[in-house]
């Protein structure tokens, strides 16, 4: 058999939505790419946050000295899928200052008052940064949706005003990485259960998940609608097999690593000339 | 010899300032509390790290479900004496969503338009989240009083505003810890030597940073000012003796894990029968 260089699988390519995608087109269970085995992707883990953390020292670095490049992160799905959990193990490695986490709750009546996109502009990430959105615009296709918070026509209006929207942000020079954690009605079940039987983890429940539990097929349904019509070539939706906490966590991370790559951030060339500060800072003398 | 009990010496106690203190209090290359080598330190962190990340957790569910609690850690000090590290190592332990970090730099020409609180005041820590200052309005009675930005009358009065501010802070539920991260002109020559020569860390680095090298007794003057006139009973000041990284990163992380202990977040009773919701989450059914 004649052997072939086998190339490095792309994370990114193996979990992107197609454009029109019919469906999900992944399953909450499923792990089509990288570690099969959760000691597997405890190590491989543990390589990604060290490089993560370094790109994401080098992005901030950029943004610091006039750069204008960006990261948005937006994270969806169904109560439990490990929105909170993605954000303590996947951007838990990298500097907490360079991030910018934007956590969208039901909006207030003031936030009601303004177009839909309005509170989602304000907490755009500055240059440099690498934005988190907990839940985000796309809720507004969702919740939105499934609950017939507004008209049809409204709702079915936004997919392009979503597509608009985040092609200025990409043309402004934010890298969009959306991702769907996905999981199962099965899983969202036992999770629930773990939540309400353990004393310490009962704040994070509320009535209202079951109400959208009952509706389980109509969010898969908004679900799928969003991806197919908002996975753009600039700005991709990512299916994240969510079922299992560590794969997730993997996945999520190297999607953020190979963004960060390709970026390729550069430490800026500095705007003095060093060998002279260096010779200023020497000839300064002890002050005080 | 009879035995006595010795009780752990705190790490706040150690470390505080007292009100109206002359000059500053400690050493940048002393420890006046906690372990003596870098190897202790570093064990100690560990543990730390988990109880840390344990009790911010514990803080964020309160502010979720209606308490009115945060915590706000205040770093200053010269430049490269930490800040961005203390924010890394120290803060990095706990899950970012929990965090709101704000950055104070220069004024803009839009921000000088107003009093000099008005920035500070609109990045207050929300309920249930660990605001982090790096840099302050600390800084308008530093280098302002320094390079004499504003007339003497302006800044001398300054002590007072900010007193007065801390504590409506705290009145309104925010447990403020101001640190003083305090190097020697000697060590900040080192690092300021050793960002020049390193390409990855030149970023870093300002032709400004001289000039205020060049007032170093002046800041330190300035710095005893502030700690002795702003160190109250309820937003006391703290030495952070900054010249070893490692002991920098075991007070801070010190500090805040006794703040939040004496807090004592809860994890609130919920609003719910838990009971009721398990036999209502199994009667659901499988959905979809």
């Amino acid at each position: 058999m004649a052997k072939k260089a086998q190339a490095t699988p792309s994370v990114r390519d193996a979990l992107r939505v197609p454009p029109g995608a019919a469906g999900v087109p992944l399953e909450p269970g499923s792990r089509p790419v990288g570690p099969r085995a959760r000691a597997d992707g405890a190590e491989a883990m543990a390589a990604t946050g060290a490089r993560l953390a370094e790109l994401q020292e080098a992005l901030y670095a950029e943004g610091v000295t006039g750069g204008h490049r960006s990261v948005l992160l937006v994270l969806q799905g169904m109560d439990t899928c490990g929105k909170d959990g993605t954000i303590k193990h996947v951007c838990g490695q990298v500097n907490p200052q360079g991030l910018h986490i934007a956590a969208f709750k039901k909006p207030t009546k003031a936030e009601l008052r303004h177009h839909f996109l309005w509170r989602i502009r304000r907490r755009a990430p500055a240059p440099g940064m690498i934005g988190v959105f907990n839940r985000s615009h796309y809720e507004d296709v969702l919740v939105a949706r499934v609950n017939a918070l507004v008209p049809e026509h409204v709702w079915q209006g936004r997919y392009d005003e979503i597509n608009e929207f985040e092609a200025e942000l990409t043309a402004a020079g934010t890298t969009i990485v959306k991702c769907f954690l996905h999981i199962s009605a099965e899983e969202q079940k036992e999770r629930l259960i773990a939540r309400l039987r353990d004393p310490a983890k009962q704040w994070k429940y509320s009535p209202d998940d079951l109400d959208a539990r009952d509706h389980w097929a109509e969010y898969q349904e908004a679900y799928a609608a969003a991806l197919a019509r908002c996975s753009t070539v600039d700005a991709p939706w990512y299916v994240i097999p969510a079922d299992r906490k560590w794969y997730r966590n993997w996945a999520v991370s190297n999607l953020l690593l190979e963004t960060l790559e390709e970026l390729k951030p550069q430490t800026p060339t500095p705007g003095f000339d060093p060998q002279a500060e260096l010779a200023r800072l020497r000839g300064s003398g002890q002050p005080g």
